[in-house]
């Protein structure tokens, strides 16, 4: 148990008591809470953007690019639209207490593997302020106490969320403690992070820098999530107007993310690069190529190593022309971080020895890198994609934020 | 990727490049290396025995206690036995390539999650020779590369059986470095817990000191195994005759196993505490009580705070006497391990608050802990029982070393 935490001591311990509580309670009790933060919310849009407006002022008078400033500013759509998302979580099915696996043994035990919560769930993000109540309410939804810890420059509005959502809670039956935000210095990161028995799991939502940091730092187990150096593999069997249509929507559909692609590898058969390069520089992309790209195309600039190590997140796309599949392979292998490759074919054998050879959470067959996402896969919200093998990979929604007890009973059953 | 790793770096490099073909490999092709190893093991136990006779009697003049000597020494019948536990292996169902759920999306993606291997898994264990068969057995089989980190006390033995393994699995047609043997050295544990990216998961199965070493330490993911700081609960509606029988079975039947009970909590209107704690003293426990205890049984000697949390692996129980359920509850809560804990009860609300409140890979009602457990469970072999909440709590048989990956096949599919 670690011994002095000032930082975020109380609230840890606050959260532990309250996930005992928690992990009991019947899925009505926890969908009536939500709906009322979800009013709570509504009812309050008005100080929750005072807050918020001086958190904007504040990180503009700081210099703080607009596209950051988008990122922290709301506005009563905004917040209308998070409450809804709380709203959203109602519909979906309560994991806990779900029955995994179970069966009756020769000796009459009966096994019962029982999903249940983690505990105590320690979130650290960004900016954006929406992902205070996003991540809250995924976190209680499964029965798990929330301990989050934003970024410094949305302080102000997530105290203000933070302070609605748990009035509401509590009001609704969920115990004290079950929601807090910790202080936003550098400081508190390094106490959650050695919170070893009093904090279950911490998820950092963020670049590869903090996950580094967590990563080194934390004994308290993690889950990755995030960064996503995608590629998108053409073989020479692929059709030109596929290829190119999901080229170009993994590309540019949205550069910002992680689930959208940094890489284009072609089969050196492939008729099509020409034409792939085209359409990407015509959109707007700037290509970092090897010399067979640079062949293909004049707009082509030089490749490094550290093109095919870079998530760009930006309209940029490394480009590497391949002798085949298996150097395809390798070089996913050697450069990939394991979130979502695609591959654009009509040879089935290619796609099989595609999906049996890339070690990723997904693999996408004739299909867009960006379809990796909770919400497209159907299971509703998602407080991140896990880019680990353990535990859970991909989108990490309600049953991901469960653990498993296996409940034996017997009838005075020994050994 | 870790720069310098001069122990285990070739081994580790090996490993990953083993992996990539492991994973694509049928059941059908690693079942025959199991069989093949079995055989092989069986053919060179003259090898096998002569040299963990070396490291007997290294031990033996270093002074090592007999009962660890013990665990050590192999014979014919001890070399059999772990062949057999290989063939035994072969019946088990592959869990690499089960689809884990899919569905057609509304869009007409195809998404299935499909077990794949881990990747490359290191263990780090004790003197017993036995587990360098088992693991290597369970990573193979689950389409695993194996480091395996081993005593320096075992370190001959070892290498005779790892020769044997590896030369009867390359011949099968498993890929050379598919298992290692590390080095016994102890900068070897420290290059296996900061290889991040050559190596996906650590498993410790030793004692507390080797898991708070590994936690504190390793930039890998790590599963945690094994320290089992078990209660069994004896509510007042409890049978006499049943709460004697579990409780003795749960504390004698194995003492040094980590799910052999370690504390009794007794409820307070319990008529039977004088029967449970002279039955127990009368089969040569030593137990350590409360006030309450102390005054029911002339043979308990006081306990301290020390007592609830030890995990003594010996003829020694802690005893106390709660008001009532609640407090049992708090009890482990704040003592537990999270291995597991036994209620015995004939009250059906008790049992239903203790499952509820007990936080735990396994929870045993009207059962002796001692069932917790991969073969007791019906999953075949185990490579320990895991006592933390991410990816696999209990015992972690073949499904609980692999990992996901998301499919998704699509048309064309762009968003």
């Amino acid at each position: 148990m670690p011994a002095d935490l000032p930082l975020i001591g109380d609230a840890a311990r606050r959260a532990r008591t309250a996930a005992r509580v928690l992990r009991t309670l019947p899925s009505s009790t926890k969908d009536a809470a939500l709906l009322a933060m979800a009013d709570a919310l509504v009812a309050h849009t008005e100080d929750v953007l005072a807050a918020n407006a001086e958190d904007v002022e504040a990180a503009r008078v700081a210099g703080t690019a607009e596209s950051v400033l988008d990122r922290l500013r709301l506005d009563a759509d905004r917040v209308a639209a998070v409450a809804e998302a709380l709203r959203q979580l109602v519909e979906l099915p309560d994991p806990v207490g779900d029955v995994v696996r179970g069966s009756t043994l020769e000796n009459g035990l009966q096994l019962r593997q029982v999903r249940v919560p983690l505990g105590v769930v320690g979130i650290i993000y960004e900016a954006r302020p929406n992902v205070t109540v996003d991540a809250a309410g995924l976190c209680l939804k499964s029965g798990n106490a929330a301990l989050l810890r934003g970024s410094a420059s949305a302080f102000g509005t997530n105290t203000a969320l933070v302070a609605v959502l748990t009035e509401a809670a509590e009001k609704a039956g969920l115990p004290a403690g079950c929601i807090a935000l910790l202080p936003a210095d550098r400081a508190s990161v390094g106490e959650l992070l050695g919170a070893r028995g009093l904090v279950d799991v911490v998820i950092p939502r963020g670049g590869a820098a903090l996950i580094q940091r967590v990563v080194a730092e934390s004994t308290v187990p993690v889950i990755e999530t995030g960064v996503g150096n995608c590629h998108v593999y053409v073989d020479a069997s692929a059709d030109a107007g596929m290829a190119e249509a999901i080229v170009l929507n993994a590309k540019t559909h949205r550069v910002s993310v992680c689930n959208s692609a940094e890489s284009l590898l072609v089969h050196r058969d492939s008729p099509h690069l020409a034409r792939l390069l085209t359409a990407l520089v015509d959109a707007g992309v700037t290509l970092h190529g090897d010399e067979a790209a640079r062949a293909a195309h004049p707009a082509v600039v030089p490749a490094t190593d550290e093109d095919w190590a870079t998530e760009y997140l930006s309209m940029d796309m490394a480009v590497r022309v391949v002798d085949d599949l298996p150097q395809a392979l390798d070089h996913i292998a050697a450069w990939g971080s394991g979130h979502s490759e695609a591959i654009v074919a009509d040879s089935a054998a290619a796609i099989a020895d595609f999906v049996a050879g890339v070690d990723a959470a997904a693999v996408l067959v004739n299909a867009s890198t960006r379809f990796t996402d909770g919400g497209e896969f159907g299971f509703g919200a998602e407080i991140g994609i896990s880019t680990q093998k353990l535990h859970a990979r991909g989108p990490l929604g309600l049953p991901e934020l469960t653990s498993t007890t296996y409940v034996v009973t017997g009838n005075g059953h020994t050994r």
